[in-house]
């Protein structure tokens, strides 16, 4: 079983905007160099989810886990996401494509930002 | 000097995608209930940031810091938000406003994500 995540956001006009996800992507490297990483963006950057998912199968990722790094849990996530979702796992059946939840859902990311806004003050 | 906080996200169309925002609000009021804070949109949520920043000034706030609840400093932040600042300064001149970088330029936030995500596989 050889394991991989994807890191999917939204993407942006602005290539500046991705620079947090380079570094989540860096930071995932340096921490878990057994498990394969890659970017995915919804619109307006490269690669979409089927790119990211197509170049992760090619290198004989079998068990790929996307998270959503989102905040909130909108449309695009609610609508759009699993239909992509869906669309990957028709074309690579033999792939185990799970999904996490936004990680705005998650308490240690949110405290990390109430946290953040304290050492602000 | 009565310190106050406005934890600034995007909006959305879809009333759940704030969710995480209300949670973030919550977490605040618990754990720092001396310092007043707030939610502001962007865009398709309310209050907006002069909205906030308008309310706070009015509950005696004389020194409010904004958290801008993004990922990436994209479009929306290099160019949108610095206009909704200086308007909030001009409005209210007697108030000490600041900003925070994006919480996706604070490194213990996207180590929340990267744990998330490994702890998901």
């Amino acid at each position: 079983m050889m394991k991989a995540l994807i890191l999917f956001g939204h993407g942006a006009r602005d290539a500046r905007w991705r620079e947090p996800f380079d570094r989540l992507h860096s930071l995932w490297k340096a921490q878990h160099p057994d498990v394969m990483v890659e970017l995915a963006f919804l619109e307006l950057m490269e690669p979409s989810l089927e790119e990211a998912v197509t170049s992760l199968a090619g290198l004989g990722a079998d068990q790929i886990t996307v998270v959503p790094v989102f905040f909130g849990q909108g449309g695009h996530l609610r609508n759009d996401y699993p239909v992509l979702l869906e669309q990957c796992k028709a074309k690579f059946p033999q792939l185990e494509l799970n999904t996490t939840s936004a990680v705005g859902e998650s308490l240690a990311v949110l405290q990390a930002i109430v946290d953040f806004g304290a050492s602000s003050l």
